[in-house]
């Protein structure tokens, strides 16, 4: 099996290295807009040596794992130059653009649209790990769309990765996640920026924050491109879910304001499923 | 040494288990407004048996651990009871109002006001830990008011527990705290409220949740009681922090709006330096 990977960062380099680990001879080529990542992921022994654009027909599969808003594109440029039996899928955070970008394309059946639920503040092939996929769930969307050979054989190497498979329509995907990640992510984010913009005295507070602070601004040391994209390619349902935060954010700032303390503590309680939901 | 442990809850639970680790021959008492809490602190060797108010003179150390909007009525109610050469010290997530409801009190000098930078999510005796100040910083408010030898002692005391202590001034340490810890629990509890709000079908979310959303929203299983109590308590700065974090979401949501990828990009760029200083 020849695998080209486009972008190996974080999530590139992790399916790389998961695909090496279940199959022995699968042969690994990267490309990536960094030529530092090239170099790394070639010195990490993640990719065998740098792919070109002209050499895809020569590839089984073709995966790419960059920003999400310039995954169409690529996309409609890889399906044409592919040998007739070649996938390529990709692992972008939304999925709703690019389905619809690649909707009438004569090829639409060699492509799969797939968002493995896995990753780490950490970017950069460095950050890749072999096992970032072990368990994880991987959803795949309209995969009605593609071709059932092309199709059976991802999902085995899927699962030979330790993936569990969800099939999800690309709009219910880009609803949920808006509220689970996208939305965490600006939390986390703007929790960080308001923290550095408030305290002058930066070993200050950092002395005094607790665990608790730790872990809610984790995602603020997440990659800004990729985020800066995702937020783009999900715009619509990532402003619902971010009014829908701001306004229980006003609700608890006018219970705090008015003193209502039952109001305030009725507002907490509201979040006590959290505690069974997780674990 | 003779100790009263008045709330017996996660702090004041591992308070205790951590003097008897390091203090062979204390005998630990307490007090606490559930029974079950006091049962199971009984149970579980916390304390040796049920204290009453009436009883305070006998011991050496007093350990207020109850909701901050509690202590200082309970700080009041202590000290006159207190023998000559005994301390009573508060560990409240605030210091402010505290200090101040004290301030003229004929036996301030035996009083302390504390606050350990260590806890959980979670909250009873059940979750308190033995280890769970080892490495903590404490924070001690004031501290030139206190009598000078009961000062010392239980400033050995912290020490032989494993906490680096920090002198700090009240009104710092609420401005401080509203920052790195209220305003991150206010954030992961209406995080929790807006996806458990949004989304109809629980089972299909939480699958879809990766890690981020599980630190981001770990703070909303923490105790509302507890929670309400500080942010009536340090009001004034918990919502100027809170304003400034729904003034920076405003940035954010206006910039996706405008579909400003450049004003989007500088927002999470702005807290890039939390990579370097939350390790």
């Amino acid at each position: 099996m020849k695998v080209c990977s486009i972008g190996i960062g974080l999530i590139g380099g992790a399916f790389a290295l998961a695909l090496k680990e279940h199959y022995a001879k699968a042969e690994i080529w990267g490309m990536d807009s960094s030529t530092t990542h090239l170099q790394e992921a070639v010195e990490l022994g993640i990719i065998k040596g740098v792919a070109r654009m002209n050499q895809i027909t020569d590839f089984d599969l073709v995966v790419i794992s960059i920003p999400v808003d310039a995954i169409p594109a690529k996309v409609n440029e890889v399906l044409p130059l592919l040998n007739k039996n070649a996938l390529v899928i990709d692992m972008g955070s939304t999925k709703k653009n690019i389905c619809e970008q690649v909707e009438n394309h004569p090829r639409r059946n060699q492509f799969l649209a797939t968002h493995p639920i896995a990753g780490t503040e950490f970017s950069g092939p460095k950050a890749s790990l072999s096992h970032l996929f072990e368990g994880a769930l991987m959803i795949v969307c309209e995969a009605e769309l593609t071709r059932k050979d092309l199709r059976k054989n991802i999902f085995e190497i899927f699962q030979q990765m330790g993936m569990q498979l969800q099939l999800m329509q690309a709009k219910a995907h880009d609803q949920h996640l808006a509220y689970v990640s996208h939305l965490s992510h600006i939390s986390s984010f703007m929790l960080g920026k308001t923290v550095l913009d408030l305290e002058k005295d930066e070993s200050e507070i950092f002395r005094l924050a607790g665990s608790g602070f730790a872990s809610t601004v984790r995602l603020a040391k997440s990659n800004p491109t990729t985020w800066t994209s995702i937020f783009k390619e999900n715009k619509a349902e990532v402003l619902k879910s971010l009014r829908a935060y701001q306004a229980n954010l006003s609700l608890i700032e006018e219970a705090l304001n008015n003193e209502d303390e039952e109001a305030v503590m009725q507002l907490l309680n509201s979040t006590s499923r959290i505690r069974e939901i997780i674990k």
